[in-house]
């Protein structure tokens, strides 16, 4: 009986592999990502690594029943790689190509849209079919599930979170280009460079003036002993998290929300935070979402990427 | 055999009916809505109405596949309407019982969704399968279609694109109890109240202050003549048209957004404003969706009822 799945998460440095019997992650490990020579070595590496796993644990490969694959870039839904900068790709089926290589058949998605849908299958949005992921960490990602499948959009851009333009007085470019994306505000990178500003622009007493180069950590542990800068910092990523929240529960309105990434670590102030936001900012329709932690950490990765079989 | 289908467009005042053969509207008629007694009546006309219309046509109810039927409120995926204010309705399984009256299947689903479709099927979105509609009347409606069909919400609440909160400075309350929707800028009232307030707060000459009581068609056509108050205020409505068009981007990614509603009468002008705000905000892997006028105007809801099926 095939009742394996092996989940793949191909990041810029490492890669990160898991089997799974039925819902248990019964292996897991990691190799590096060989970006040299355009990534031309990546899918052979994870091949190599797989076939020596399997031989080693004694693990015949009729019990396969396939492997999933989140690639950090756009995947259309026919499985064609629409180019992936951090690694060197361009457009190609990566379903087609790492099938032939490991014989057991393929399914890829993007990275963020799988981690989404690992989190609705084992983790914090558990039980639900309709979810949103907001993921923060140096960025915003996210991801959308829709009757409990990823929605990817029509130029693989769904789920684009983070540059949704909700800042209208910004005045620093984003990575992508434009100004006032919700990842100028929301992030890791983002929440430090607001307190960055209110202590400039301000001469007010703040726990954060004795840290050299503070973290978003740092931000949401002097803010939960009362510091009134980072408390601000942390009032704005929840007033425009919030905000961003109410836009799409009026295009798509969802069961729930999970957070995750670094920032998430902040726990249930997080939580809180957005919520309050979210309830003033909402449509009354939509006013009972759920909001949720993640709970996978980094594996929503290779958990998403077993169940996109 | 089966060929003709029946679409219904249930709306305050007024109920279009329409007989289609395939994809062509062989027959269409109205009827008055008698909300009297809780609309309890409103069911059992259009049954009457519908039986007579067939008797006097000859037709056979036997050639009948079905009946669709749009509703001023939010109906749920198994065709319960929960609750239609306007109407006096709470919350009751309509598919059942209009299918019991007629004796045909019936389906049901939300009016601007319903009208979504039907521009989907036979308007300005033919040919496309993911699609976005924005209906600018009185206040802003919307209907999301995901890979050819509507999605609803959890709540019903999907697609109530006149609710982003995209205003921060707004000081009036929506209708809907909410500061700063999108309705309350790009609505056919909205608009007015924009170039109302302009006249208010400024000195400045415009045609708009020799009209009693000017409608958004007078701003329109006087931004057309070069009126720099109202062209101000069709550009505010542009802008954050844009805004809201590029967050729905960012969820859901879709190929085309449509326009409609008695403020599209403005026509390529209003498409060219809001395409200009949108590519400049919208993320850059869906700055190629298009935008494009609704043609099936008051058919709409009649033909997506009939598409429902």
């Amino acid at each position: 009986m095939k009742d394996l799945r092996i989940g793949i998460d191909l990041g810029g440095t490492q890669v990160k592999l898991g089997i799974f019997q039925g819902e248990v992650l019964v292996d897991k490990w990691e190799i590096s990502t060989r970006r040299e020579d355009n990534g031309s070595h990546i899918l052979g590496d994870i091949t190599d690594s797989i076939e020596n796993r399997l031989k080693a644990k004694n693990i015949n490969k009729e019990k396969i029943l396939g492997a999933g694959i989140g690639v950090p870039g756009p995947v259309d839904e026919k499985g064609v790689v629409h180019g992936c900068v951090n690694l060197g790709w361009g457009v190609f089926s990566i379903e087609e190509e790492l099938s032939g290589l490991l014989a057991i058949p393929v399914k890829a998605g993007n990275d963020a849209n799988v981690a989404a849908l690992g989190e609705l299958w084992q983790g914090g949005g558990r039980g639900y079919r309709d979810m949103v992921m907001i993921t923060l960490g140096t960025g915003v990602g996210g991801g959308i599930i829709l009757d409990g499948k990823i929605r990817a959009g029509v130029h693989g851009a769904a789920g684009e979170i983070g540059h949704m333009p909700v800042v209208y007085d910004e005045t620093e470019v984003c990575n992508c280009g434009k100004k006032g994306c919700l990842e100028q505000v929301a992030s890791a990178t983002g929440i430090v460079r607001t307190a960055t500003k209110l202590l400039k622009n301000s001469e007010r007493a703040s726990a954060l003036r004795t840290i050299e180069s503070f973290t978003a950590k740092d931000v949401f542990d002097e803010a939960k002993k009362g510091d009134a800068i980072a408390s601000e910092a942390v009032e704005k990523l929840g007033e425009y998290l919030g905000i961003a929240a109410a836009h799409i529960a009026c295009v798509i309105d969802p069961e729930i929300f999970v957070i995750g990434g670094g920032v998430s670590k902040a726990g249930e102030v997080l939580i809180h935070m957005v919520g309050k936001y979210y309830k003033e900012k909402a449509f009354k329709g939509s006013r009972e979402a759920v909001f949720a932690l993640a709970t996978l950490g980094n594996d929503a990765g290779i958990y998403g990427a077993a169940r996109l079989l």
